[in-house]
């Protein structure tokens, strides 16, 4: 079928179904970042194959909402096939609802499976909407299926926790809040459940999670996932740790057979679990219990991260000394794919080694500009020893996942500006990390502090300062982060965020640079004013800054010494995993900085 | 009658309404900071005279929650009452709301006047309300009228807008909003209806407010005034203006008779108003846009508020030469309230002073590190020349309302632990006015620029780091803070606000330190990489610094570099208006300081 006679069959099911709209996300039906192709529904109706956009079809239009980053793509990929392209990072786009809202006179159809429960019930008040999957009758030949592949138990030797112990935790949370002991905790979410569980799978793309549903309640526990992903260890695990097993698709009559209390997360819970709940059970939208837990990392999970870090920082070390002295040599030419895929190979060397945590980011100049630029093997630009490169990479090792990004000068003479701007984001990442404060502040108190120096030139960037980080999980996860946005979520110890602040001019360069970093219980001072307890981050991630970048004049004291201390302890961490020519290339690196 | 009389009396009228609590809160009718004494039914009930608190009576007890700053003052007034103290301050004590939840059983009595629609529909979620006031038929005897000063019109040449002008704009604001042109804006703040109106009054110390009612509509506007504020002058500007008069009373009467859309802020309007709504009229509960135009002060105000600023700054000259030269010579002695009546007198005689904008807090060693300190003439201490001393004051000028804090150090060894203080408090006072910011911004996210250094030593404060503040008139006024909680507002050119970082230490000393400042535009860049507008601080108070605590180690070339610029800005602003003397004692305090 082309995309026009996919669309065609489409507006004969809405019409049969007296729809006059259909709308298709790009989501899964687990609030998943990164999705498993058999649910790529927008993907397959529209033809266009980037990562993010929505798709809405009525009787006489098709259009595709997209942003920035695919609007070259999409305008490729929609040719010939009657979409219409909505730039959504345009100023004066409307969103798709307010455009449905606007443009559509009746009942607008969508999959509940691929909408979050807030989500729905937020478009509820605009429009009137009807759950109904139209693709599913559509998309029956060639459609890929879930994915099967085997499950495996996450040692507690690992995560730090028996999964008795977390079910224990989760179950005398809700207790505590709940006056009923019949309740049930609806859990959709692929890393929430892997974490829970103690379970990993490799069933997605750079996030080792298990495709599945869990119902948790006071007195038992439910997986739902494909027999097929089951082995024998696995099934003898769950028996260990009473944890009953039914098919994935068994969810909807479980749910449908609950009583009593039924609590989810409606950012995170989808519509059509939801309506499968059945209509006497009292309902609860509250913020998960367990993404707020796992959130906070336990002294085990701190100390495998810790491990993988040290893995992490021995493959940067020999992929920026191969790319100093081997990568153009000879006449040697490197692309920024070909750059992505020598680090893979270091990393792939390291210990408990599984996979990336996400798709690298090398962007070469002006590439470096592009916010979630990613290269293609066909678009990838070629990368000479000689301007600017970001490298923006991670790994997601047994021990922990690991997220960085380094910038670094190939070659040329330096423009003053370049110095300028890697400074400033410099100082800004600097003094995050090493910032105090009490307990009780938000990541968003604190985002000033890593843009203070570049404000102050008149610069800033449009991206988060800080993400939250899995372990040996999601690279992104919540509930904290360093944004500017009014998240109400306090720093805790045991959080891990990303510090990554980073300046991007059009055409020239992109800036980034970014370490993991963890709050931890600040050392106490003679001087404290008050009861408050104090917090303070420990740096994750190790590796040197380019020191040839540093305007020196920006400078204080202070940031040098942080500096010069932090390279002290990069060495000492990583020499031992480098071979003699590796380790004197390091200290080169490392070697002390004065003003 | 006594107090105990009193509860007895409240407690008969309280069995004939079925009542089993009656709640006096501290309020007026208009959600004043400032009340006339006609509303002090929580101190004629209770005979507690402190300025903040509430009383519960219950049939058999009755209880007074205030906060610590009132609790020896409580604990001698409330002696023989029967009433028992609350102290709010201390963690373990239940907020009133969650008391009467836990203890009474039964409907609780208030008087709506004295409660805000959001707060009377909050409490109404956890305990059954009821409106009456038991107050009223009680308090018949030596009750202060409702002050009748009259109400003055404010000049065009001070306010910078006539009052059509800005009528015309409010109701385009809401007739942008409001698809009804039948509407009518409820106004009971009485700092939004001097500004609306452009009137001014003595009805309550430190606000030049009238007490009033107003309801603006898209074709008329009515002032509920009591007759005895107008004279003819003033008649006559409201009938120029087409603005409608009736008694202060009459309000309730007029509400009753709209119809449409009635709009409200329910965090001002208060709950008495509200139940005087029509049934079947639309109720709009918005943010008074009154309240958001307000704050954005116009050029005309803004150039009175540096007038008002240069009459404060030679005052403060004079003040401060005087205790170094003259307060403690031939062996007289000063207290804290003796300084603050010398400051009194010396802002008294600045053009265009009209009274001080909040009871001055002198605060010696010790006594500065309690916050809200306020001496009495009894309790006041004795002030040497020696030690701390923190001076918090203002003054309101028919240009514009002033607000400043220093400290200075009166003589003797100064610890070394007080420069330090001092150090942090100014590198962090300083930071703020510094900070270039973009767009969008909100004061929660510059708070811990104030904050970072002190942080880093592990001391913080518990009061907000900046308030807004009015022009000629509320010395604090909305939306826009710096304060550590999720404040949506962003920070608009315009806006006036306080920075006032602060360091106390209990029995020692306490450290603020406290200019104005307003938003503006900030110089554009030739390197800003974003379509962002830029914004920054212009500091509006001119006084000098006691640079005799700074600890200059701690301080970089940039922050000295400000200070000195600040001092000559002072020194040239403030001179013209001192004589020879004063002006080379200003230029001694102004002189540069260096590394």
């Amino acid at each position: 079928m082309t995309v026009q006679e996919r669309l065609s069959a489409l507006r004969g099911l809405m019409k049969e179904q007296g729809l006059m709209a259909y709308v298709v996300p790009g989501n899964d039906p687990h609030a998943s970042e990164y999705m498993a192709s058999h649910w790529c529904e927008m993907q397959w109706l529209s033809g266009f194959n980037g990562e993010s956009g929505t798709v809405v079809v009525t009787l006489d239009r098709a259009l595709l909402w997209t942003d920035s980053r695919y609007y070259l793509q999409a305008g490729i990929e929609l040719k010939d096939s009657t979409i219409e392209l909505m730039r959504e990072s345009d100023i004066d786009c409307p969103s798709v609802i307010d455009w449905l809202a606007s443009n559509v006179q009746g009942v607008v159809g969508v999959n509940p499976e691929m909408f979050s429960v807030n989500d729905f019930a937020q478009w509820s008040e605009q429009i009137e909407m009807k759950s109904v999957d139209l693709i599913k009758p559509l998309w029956t030949e060639g459609r890929p299926a879930i994915p099967n592949d085997k499950l495996y138990p996450y040692s507690a030797d690992f995560a730090g926790e028996t999964v008795e112990s977390k079910l224990a935790r989760i179950r005398e949370i809700v207790n505590r809040k709940s006056s009923n002991r019949k309740w049930a905790l609806v859990i959709s979410a692929l890393d929430e459940i892997a974490w829970l569980l103690n379970i990993r799978g490799n069933d997605v793309e750079y996030n080792p999670v298990v495709i599945s549903y869990a119902v948790l309640e006071d007195d038992k526990c439910t997986l739902f996932v494909n027999a097929e992903k089951m082995d024998s260890p696995a099934q003898n695990y769950f028996d260990f740790n009473n944890i009953e097993v039914k098919p994935y698709e068994a969810v909807y009559d479980y749910l449908a057979s609950l009583t009593g209390t039924v609590i989810y997360d409606g950012a995170r819970v989808n519509e059509a679990l939801y309506e499968a709940f059945p209509k006497d059970t009292k309902k609860i939208n509250t913020k998960s219990p367990i993404l707020i837990d796992k959130a906070k990392k336990n002294a085990v999970e701190l100390e495998g991260e810790r491990i993988a870090m040290r893995q992490d920082a021995a493959a940067l070390t020999r992929f920026f000394k191969w790319l100093e002295e081997e990568a153009f040599a000879n006449g040697q030419t490197q692309t920024e794919c070909t750059l992505a895929d020598k680090l893979h190979d270091f990393r792939a060397m390291g210990e408990n080694f599984v996979e990336e945590s996400f798709g690298t980011i090398a962007g070469y100049q002006g590439n470096g500009a592009i916010v979630h630029y990613s290269a293609t093997e066909d678009s990838c630009a070629e990368v000479k020893p000689q301007g600017m490169l970001l490298l923006d990479s991670g790994g997601q090792y047994l021990d922990g996942t690991t997220d960085i990004t380094r910038t670094v000068w190939l070659g040329g003479r330096i423009p003053e500006q370049a110095k300028l701007d890697y400074t400033y984001v410099l100082k800004g990442h600097i003094a995050l990390q090493r910032a105090r404060f009490p307990r009780g502040t938000r990541g968003n108190q604190l985002d000033a502090l890593a843009k203070q120096y570049m404000w102050e030139a008149g610069i800033t960037f449009g991206h988060g300062t800080g993400h939250g980080v899995g372990h040996f999980l999601g690279c992104h996860e919540g509930p904290q982060n360093v944004r500017t946005d009014n998240n109400p979520t306090a720093l805790e110890v045991g959080h891990i965020i990303s510090d990554e602040p980073g300046i991007y001019r059009t055409g020239k360069w992109g800036i980034r640079t970014e370490n993991l970093i963890t709050v931890i219980p600040a050392k106490q001072t003679k001087v404290t004013t008050t009861e408050d307890e104090w917090l303070a981050f420990e740096t994750l991630t190790l590796c040197f800054y380019d020191t040839s970048l540093i305007e020196m004049s920006l400078m204080t004291e202070d940031e040098i010494d942080w500096l010069n201390a932090y390279h002290v302890r990069v060495y000492k961490e990583t020499a031992p995993l480098l071979n003699a020519d590796e380790a004197a290339y390091l200290a080169r690196k490392c070697a002390a900085i004065e003003l």
